[in-house]
């Protein structure tokens, strides 16, 4: 149950953390034009970094986090810095930038619009993945930071890792695209799912609960139903199968819950109301939204009808992996998708997974993931 | 947009519903004792008859419908009727019996207990499967029906039709078990959610909302929740993928809703939307809930640690079928179910459906399923 989930802030159990070299804000200049039409006025990014960068300035390697995750990469992937892993804390210098309109210390919906004076609430504009990586290469450059040997992530961050290579090619060396494909129907569903069971909370009061409580029981729902999309059919079988919750409830038994008489649990409802109450604690209604959009409206090709044109213009050695049990991103939609970077004469690979862990492998996971990519 | 979905009441569309020979209501002589230890006294059951009971009484075939269907199998299975298909309104007398805690006729939530003179609400019982099949078979026996040709279902229909060859096995020749298995942790898993949505719907009261509005948003989002489970990825990819909203939103656009700023709709959220608000109009929310309790807690075993003896009982023929996009009862689950049956001695075999439509498909894709049996 301590092991990591999508874009978890938190270290697997068994694992120490890294500690970063240095965490801070950076600050951008000036405006951040976004896609939509809309402006952030001097947003701020916070990161962290680990190792240090060499005289070269050539080691330099950029994760990208997942949905609900933060710029503590050494905290919720520490398996991808094991001696011999992916990433070395002697040789690398490692950054982890947390995304806009999170609540990770980035400029999210909880920060204060300076045109207003006012907290963004709902009015959070809607920040591209594309945005995204503008804004950070804005860091990169602050940082001195011209060359990328890997730019790498899974799920959102391998949005932000893919759309690093077509976007700023001349940075990046390679890329490692974990999980991730455009999102299809039944993940716009999933998301769509989501947002309403947050917005059906009372306490959601239109995104304007700033000063009062959060909508904690459709924020709760909402992770619920994330969580089974992160998670595979084979998985909950195993583990929880028919088996009323471990904690004695009878499924059979009435049991007074919000003053109706309702059955008691089976453990995989135990399980899942587990994880809500756990998320609750640590992310915010609105950050949840404003990333859902960031992952919604993601679409490697828009503005463009030509994909040879778009990809062609990567320089990056792109991999891929697909987790072989995932129904978010299927293998099968990654493996098509790197297929599709191949077809307009970039080089790039796929690997698979084999894993019954759904798409949360590649954090639950990260051992196996790690021998994979060696 | 207008075919119908697991258990619909309505007819698919171009299909002229059948009218019943007979519609009625039969009460139930005496108290039915459930198998949660509770009682309802004189329940009620709503059903309706196509056809006539020849001379022999040997041509009775009993239909058990779906979730959130009706009485009026020819209404919403049309098709099964169809010339040289698998039931003759000429040859035989159909029979389909409205579910216990329904809200289309059957004693249900929306009841009025005799014995405190009130509206049962969320005091309803837990009606399992055995429980509908034993009330039913008093039915069948006030109509003189001592042998059923067939019986038949999809879904939570199937698992009445499954337990009828084990509960009453001299009446049953024959059943027909479609896209069902002993419910897995999956599916527990999205009922858990389906539940969430409507109790943290403000308007729930805790069940007790019957003299007020139900929980219309909450039931509408379980709805939902439930859609994305009889279908399947590949429908929801060919029919929406990507698009915007067939009305004209922009996923990029700000849009006020419920007071926040929200994005404008992709097609997949419109049509989960429409899906939603269809449903909220013609069922229950207390009804809802009720059964899919009678879904999560069917066992077929339960009370025995010996399939052998327990399915071994069987006589009839049994017919199974599966969905090969159903991922909330897999075709694998449905065979290797078919396989248990088999191995206590039990004549038993197993057809797949190949459709892109998921567990629907025995709704949405009737002539396929007719060819399939035929």
């Amino acid at each position: 149950m301590t092991e990591p989930e999508s874009g978890a802030a938190e270290a697997p159990a068994g694992t120490p953390p890294l500690t970063p070299t240095y965490e801070g804000d950076f600050v951008l200049p000036g405006n951040l034009e976004l896609e939509c039409g809309r402006v952030l006025e001097n947003p701020t990014l916070h990161y962290a970094v680990y190792g240090r960068l060499n005289a070269a300035r050539d080691n330099a390697v950029l994760v990208c986090h997942a949905l609900t995750g933060s710029a503590l990469v050494g905290s919720w992937w520490p398996e991808i810095f094991a001696p011999g892993a992916v990433l070395s804390i002697e040789h690398d210098f490692v950054i982890c930038i947390n995304m806009l309109g999170s609540c990770y210390g980035s400029t999210g919906p909880g920060s204060v619009n300076p045109a207003t004076g006012q907290i963004y609430g709902p009015d959070f504009p809607l920040v591209s993945i594309r945005d995204n990586v503008r804004a950070q290469s804005q860091l990169l450059d602050s940082l001195g930071i011209r060359r990328l040997r890997l730019v790498l992530g899974g799920s959102i961050g391998g949005m932000q890792a893919f759309e690093w290579a077509v976007h700023d090619p001349d940075r990046v060396e390679r890329a490692l695209v974990i999980a991730v494909a455009p999102l299809g129907a039944m993940g716009l569903a999933l998301n769509h799912l989501q947002r309403q069971a947050i917005q059906n909370d009372p306490d959601w009061l239109g995104g304007n609960y700033l000063s009062h409580r959060q909508p904690r029981r459709g924020l709760a729902l909402a992770r619920q139903i994330g969580m089974l999309s992160y998670k595979s059919a084979p998985l909950f079988e195993e583990r929880f199968a028919r088996n009323p919750n471990r904690n004695g409830e009878d499924p059979w038994a009435p049991m007074h819950q919000q003053g109706g008489l309702i059955g008691g649990r089976f453990d995989i409802a135990g399980y899942l109301d587990h994880q809500g109450q756990r998320f609750i604690d640590r992310f915010d209604a609105n950050s949840y939204l404003a990333i859902l959009r960031t992952m919604d409206t993601w679409d490697p090709l828009r503005g463009s009808d030509r994909p040879e044109e778009v990809f062609g213009r990567i320089r990056a050695r792109l991999s891929f992996v697909g987790i072989s049990s995932d129904w978010l991103f299927t293998a099968e939609s990654v493996r098509q998708f790197a297929e599709t970077i191949r077809k307009a004469g970039v080089q790039a690979d796929y690997r698979e997974m084999v894993s019954d862990h759904g798409h949360d492998a590649f954090l639950a996971e990260q051992v196996e993931l790690v021998r994979l990519l060696q």
